[in-house]
């Protein structure tokens, strides 16, 4: 029977919100899902630390896949991120008061890294379930870029012993946070794990992608 | 006294509209602006054949600056595209049919090229002339992002006997587009020509791209 | 002991819809909640024969509210909605194929009325359970003002033995509505019946409604 | 030949806003249109106070129309309003720092008034000349829909030796306003005002209005 890792990370809260639905919902995840075992951490909205600390838990667990999630306010569902990019540009400080702008995540890294997460089954998987989702072209300019770049770039370059899978995945606000905000769109964060945890699946289940239509015009 | 060539390519229509914003912006545009010579050309929203044709532009003008304009229904303002990523991902068909799903622009080329426009002077200056614009990360994965890649590819390994900066700036609708929808954003075609117009001297008037805030959190 | 009935009304299925979050939300209320007992009937999407339905279940029931409840598509959180006006003014057909344009609901009726509900203590009691609410100043010109002010005037003009209190709340798309559109906001189903269940309670708690900002500058 | 004169209110800026658009578009109307004398002036966004003025103005001009203009940020086109409603309940202060929360505009007026201008001639006037317009069926509880009640209820009690007819009109943002925010909709001044030219001649022209699809499903 195979067995696999998967490594989740969550963000601790940034901006003005006081939690993060990244991280309150990888935390709430299950220890095993089928033949899975599921690692959680929270990692801080910092830029360098950040991937300090997953560069840790790599070495520390070796997982087979690496799950980032990220909060996204203002997105209506679960985006699985189809591609990072070499830039730090941070409209807002991090947490540690740091604000690069048109930086390199890495000096000697390629301009971007797909993700190597089957993104269009993750997708279609969360749709039948009834939580919308769709695949996104962009994960920003902020940390979550800078993770999704930086575990992708650890692994082409460092952990290179066998194939670790690894992508992004943006979530929605939770109601918590959308309440007290002018009609912004929010997800149940039931849901937010429930399409986590399908995620998982999905990511077991699919070693390679679908093909399946899920572009964007613009 | 330097004097530089940019070629302006804006799109056939496309989908459901009668008109494409970029196409009809370009075209206005004056023929010198300042010590640029501007050459315009109408290129077909389709797969592939768009880039042909813009590689015989290259070959017969030899310009210093290729600015492709295109639409992006439902953006408020005016959008110069920081990245474009080597795929297809065709969420409807182009006006030749073609619906190609998770292919790459150009089969040996890299993940993505920045932009070599200076997209924050642009968004500057723009904005400068009230007129709303912000940087955008993202070209979507249909024909616009195909341009913007494949001449940036061309650019890199075909025409390398001088340094073509090359880019993509996406436009909103224009009111005829707007008014036979519900609530949709548009922009005065004047304005979107005008626009295009100070992205030109920007680009004559900044090698180098400024530092200035304007990137995104997600 | 005060025992209270509340006659909760849904429309069926409309436009291009196969559900209505209004009357699935009303036929899983519990059929008593506290002293209340709840009378649940759907009613036509249709101009006249909607209002002659709620006339038969007044003379039949005999409550002492009237809560009438509809589908808002596009809307994030329930809407109480404070006034009817005497107007029918419909931008489709209803389900008999009535397309009134502008035509009063009661010839003889005055132009509008306000709700007779305690609406401000029902969106504070909904928020405080976490889930989206603000008053709403218009319920439209469709079937839904239709049956809020056609209700409003029989009260008025021929159910004048005791005070029977109505009024109309506006509820979203549900999950299962909302995941074939692009970016359509939604509220899942069990949300919608608790805050009917608590706009019920919040009818029986509040005979005169409590002082609470919640107005709207436009 | 037939001449009548009408009277154009704006407001002065509130809330967060340096500039209100409803004035600086009035304030540049022609002082004559066709046979249509045009009166302009400015009115505080003040509850009562506003009344006030216009009151002395009607005394002062013995318009025939009266049409007040008022800023709604957020809102994408021209809106004429079909309805005003007997209650004053602010969401933020007005200018002289008074916030009524569901009070009436009036204590002994109706429920509501039905505008007398002709909403669906000025819309469909409008949209002719590419400007988005539309009905819209609340104008808030604020000064905007204060105005408007008072007008009208000033005309059906006080001003009765002639029909005037009166009405309200909702405006966008103009570019200075909507530049320093994110994504918001926005209506050239010179559009603006436009369409007030256009709505007057509209007046004029439509003693009755036409019946044309118009309404709103909620």
């Amino acid at each position: 029977m195979i067995y696999i890792k998967i490594l989740f990370t969550g963000f601790s809260p940034f901006g003005l919100e006081k939690i993060n639905p990244s991280w309150e919902a990888v935390k709430i995840l299950p220890d095993n899902i089928k033949d899975i075992e599921i690692i959680k951490i929270m990692i801080p909205t910092v830029f360098e630390k950040s991937i300090n600390n997953v560069d840790k838990a790599i070495q520390k667990y070796d997982p087979d896949v690496v799950i980032s999630v990220g909060q996204a306010g203002g997105r209506f569902g679960i985006n699985p991120e189809r591609i990072a990019i070499n830039i730090n540009d941070a409209s807002i400080c991090d947490n540690d008061g740091n604000q690069p702008i048109d930086t390199p995540v890495f000096k000697d890294g390629p301009t971007a890294y797909f993700t190597t997460l089957p993104i269009k089954s993750i997708v279609k998987d969360i749709l039948k379930n009834n939580i919308f989702s769709s695949v996104s072209n962009t994960s920003g300019t902020f940390v979550c870029n800078h993770i999704m770049y930086g575990v992708l770039h650890l692994i082409a370059t460092k952990y290179t012993h066998k194939t670790i899978r690894a992508g992004f995945i943006h979530v929605p606000f939770i109601p918590e946070q959308a309440i007290s905000k002018v009609n912004q769109p929010y997800l149940e964060l039931e849901k937010i794990t429930e399409a986590l945890r399908i995620a998982a699946i999905s990511c077991y289940e699919n070693k390679v992608d679908i093909k399946l239509i899920g572009g964007s015009v613009d």
